[in-house]
């Protein structure tokens, strides 16, 4: 149980025989061995300390003291099954519901996020009769194989996969990169319209729709933030369908954005979803999740005659540590810092966009923010390689940053929310010394960006990080700093 | 997070307002609110201690101290995803390939039993390139959708759910009730060519045999214990074909079986699987799971591309929980207990089985025991009503146990492995009076058994005990004991 016991060969020697490699790990020509944190660091085993801007999992910190108390406690208690009354499941749950819109008001708990999504899929087939998805275009919901159906973010990795034909793609919501921009005068509109379409053509096809849905910001299709009003139009659709609409709040539920507990509520208040499910920070790292609904969709759920029993879903050690997250959220205020960090943290990347060629786009709500690289602003030409090249270097320098979308061209910022305006200075300032050396040695500069093919890359990796490096060969034949070769 | 804050009525009112309605409870006319738990003891809210026949999950006893104690150090320290390298994720899984046959050595941390067995089934998948999976009787392999498409047990629960044109169901290997019983010359043999038959039958569909997937003991089919040789059979069979065996271990795995750590060693030193899924008792409540396969399955499933990320899997608390689990087992020789225990416990079963008709049948192995209740030892006539009354009449003399199988009349002994032969002594004092008043009530004596229909009764609960109490009508119109009514 002791952490550092092994010296960093021995352990990666070890994984190597008896981890699935399919299991990748950060930074994997040199990766790190982390052996505690605290708030918004985390510690190498030689004490080094690194400035976490990727673990959206250590939501109120890494190692919260109430978070740890909590659970430390109930654990010496009781810890068993949803079998058995007991307080704690019904307090949280009714905590939980206090967040959201009065009809979402039945819960059930689960381990993860995919098990939440892979229930609010039953819970939708069961209360519509219907069977068919829509899901986003990038879209990532889970690793169980009903998931990997309707994301395809995972689907599309693999070479000569099939699409279910129960599984209709809409376009992301993207106004920067997507069919419709922000020139655009209704993106909204548009985008929802082309949901519309899906269903007419899934109707002509015998399809009937049991449910759309999204992540309510979409994480790893490339911090995309939907047009205002986007959610309510599908849900229209959907719903005069037959289906419903689900929203994903794993990655981005629990005042992350700020302004909102919940992402969905970005699109206003006249939107409710019918199912929401959450995960990731729900427990601050502990494995739980959850799916809100409402009573006529856990009634149809009911009415199948198949009871719903999870092992380990909403047991009291759970359920502590989940109340105990919503304890420090509201006495550290730690949704209004992340509109205010994040908003400090936007204002910063904004400067920073406006003498770097490299940065094509700032999006953010509150501490979820992404920065797109591109090495051409009016072509988009992801600058995919180039956006490895500053995770790299800020690891070189101690600090953690993310890249994904389709691309792998979109920074993403979604630190734990203790991140302080302190941490936001360092991490750009670090940025700008990174883009400035990048730029040189690509001639980049604001009258002068590098044209290059927009083709797709692929993206082999998952939804959280950097797993291999990038050798960057740009179009001039420009000799890059880096000297890391793409592994495949 | 404080146990016991409601009274007993408020947690159950809160419960129905916000807890999805498929979420059954124990005993729902009057459910038992458990608030602390220690060993194989459970206490509710006025202090009252339950012995725990039941409760698979808490293995080494409820809250040991080791186990707390890890946990909280760890939750302390650091918990995060694996994309960081960590010696408890590493060491734990040498620790667990060190308790299996050498060539399963690669393994994979989940959060669940559904997760694993979903895993599981993507890795078969992936390695066979085919599709249909063969599963057998009464099976239940988890709750997410394409764990229901292969647990007979969920899906015949369901009016008008239909079979998946790739599931094949196997007859459950069950020498007491199947279809080649003690009396048959070679039930291993019997059983396996019922496998082989389904395979040369999809051939000649057209389908491809993926996995053959089974717990190594039926647990929730009715604690049904295959002849000895029969994995071996099947395995050849399956794997003639292409596929695979998986052999779950979730419910019956880590040293409950007494005399092998995992229950398919049980089948003889020759039977290897090639993927073993691990699951409840694993952390001992806490959620965490595990999939062990192959070298050359894990480099298939690598082979597709597309990376495995599992948010909370294999997380240092986790491992550290899972490391403990392996250590108590060790110190307090948790398995010669189980076997020790087990064998006396079972011997006092055999003993109550000579005085009295109801019970048909004894079989068990280590602390995994079931003691199936018969209505005519000739006709087999399931005692379902009799097996709820006697549940119901244990829980209120303060004892859990619970009733499964497709008849529900298989009580199941499987409690924490601390369990001892006072605790064997007690339970079965106490069954044998209340298995006296039921035979008294309805006229049955060792030369008389109650004949009766022996149409197959619905069962409509899930895998781990009782949810709604019976009302016994007899065939003769013998006022019963028990007053309660079949909700439905």
């Amino acid at each position: 149980m002791s952490a550092g016991e092994l010296d960093k060969k021995n352990t990666i020697d070890l994984r190597k025989k008896h981890i699935g490699p399919s299991c990748k790990i950060f930074f994997s020509h040199d990766p790190l061995k982390i052996v505690r944190a605290k708030g918004q660091y985390m510690f190498n085993e030689k004490g080094q300390q690194y400035l976490d801007c990727i673990n959206n999992v250590a939501h109120v910190g890494h190692c919260h003291p109430d978070v740890v108390k909590a659970g430390s406690q109930q654990m010496e208690l009781l810890n068993t099954n949803t079998r058995f009354l007991h307080d704690n499941l019904v307090l949280y749950a009714k905590r939980l519901q206090a967040t959201l819109p009065d009809k979402l008001s039945v819960c059930y708990f689960v381990n993860s996020g995919s098990e939440a999504n892979d229930l609010a899929l039953r819970l939708a087939w069961q209360y519509t009769g219907h069977k068919d998805i829509i899901t986003l275009e990038n879209a990532y919901h889970g690793h169980v194989s009903s998931l990997i159906d309707i994301s395809p973010y995972k689907f599309q990795q693999l070479s000569g996969a099939e699409q279910s034909q129960f599984v209709h793609v809409a376009p992301s919501p993207d106004v920067y990169r997507g069919k419709y921009r922000a020139d655009h005068a209704d993106p909204a509109t548009a985008y929802a319209d082309e949901v519309r379409d899906i269903i007419e053509q899934a109707h002509k096809k015998g399809g009937k729709i049991a449910a759309f849905i999204a992540e309510s910001l979409q994480s790893c299709g490339g911090q995309v933030i939907p047009p205002k009003g986007y959610f309510q139009q599908v849900a229209d659709h959907v719903r005069r369908a037959g289906g419903v609409f689900i929203a994903d709040e794993v990655q981005v539920g629990f005042g992350r954005v700020g302004s909102h507990f919940w992402a969905f509520q970005l699109q206003g208040e006249d939107f409710v979803p019918d199912i929401v499910t959450m995960g990731k920070p729900i427990g601050n790292g502990h494995p739980m999740s959850c799916v809100v609904t409402t009573r006529e969709v856990a009634e149809a759920f009911m009415s199948s005659g198949m009871e719903y029993f999870n092992t380990f879903g909403g047991n009291p050690v759970s359920c502590a540590i989940g109340l105990a997250v919503l304890d420090v959220i509201e006495k550290e205020n730690l949704q209004d810092k992340a509109l205010r960090v994040g908003q400090y943290l936007c204002d910063l990347l904004e400067k920073l966009k406006d003498k770097h060629p490299l940065i094509g786009d700032i999006r953010g709500r509150g501490l979820f923010i992404g920065v797109e690289l591109v090495r051409d602003r009016v072509k988009l030409t992801p600058a995919t390689a180039e956006a490895q090249e500053v995770i790299y270097k800020l690891k070189e320098q101690f600090v953690l940053l993310s890249a994904d979308g389709p691309h792998r061209n979109v920074l993403k910022f979604k630190p734990p929310l203790c991140f302080s305006t302190e941490d936001a200075d360092l991490v750009v300032e670090k940025m700008e010394v990174i883009l400035t050396e990048l730029e040189k040695a690509l001639g980049l500069n604001m009258n002068n960006t590098v044209n290059g093919g927009n083709e797709r890359q692929q993206a082999s990796a998952d939804e959280n990080g950097p797993h291999r490096s990038s050798f960057i060969k740009t179009n001039q034949g420009t000799p890059h700093p880096s000297k890391r070769l793409k592994t495949r």
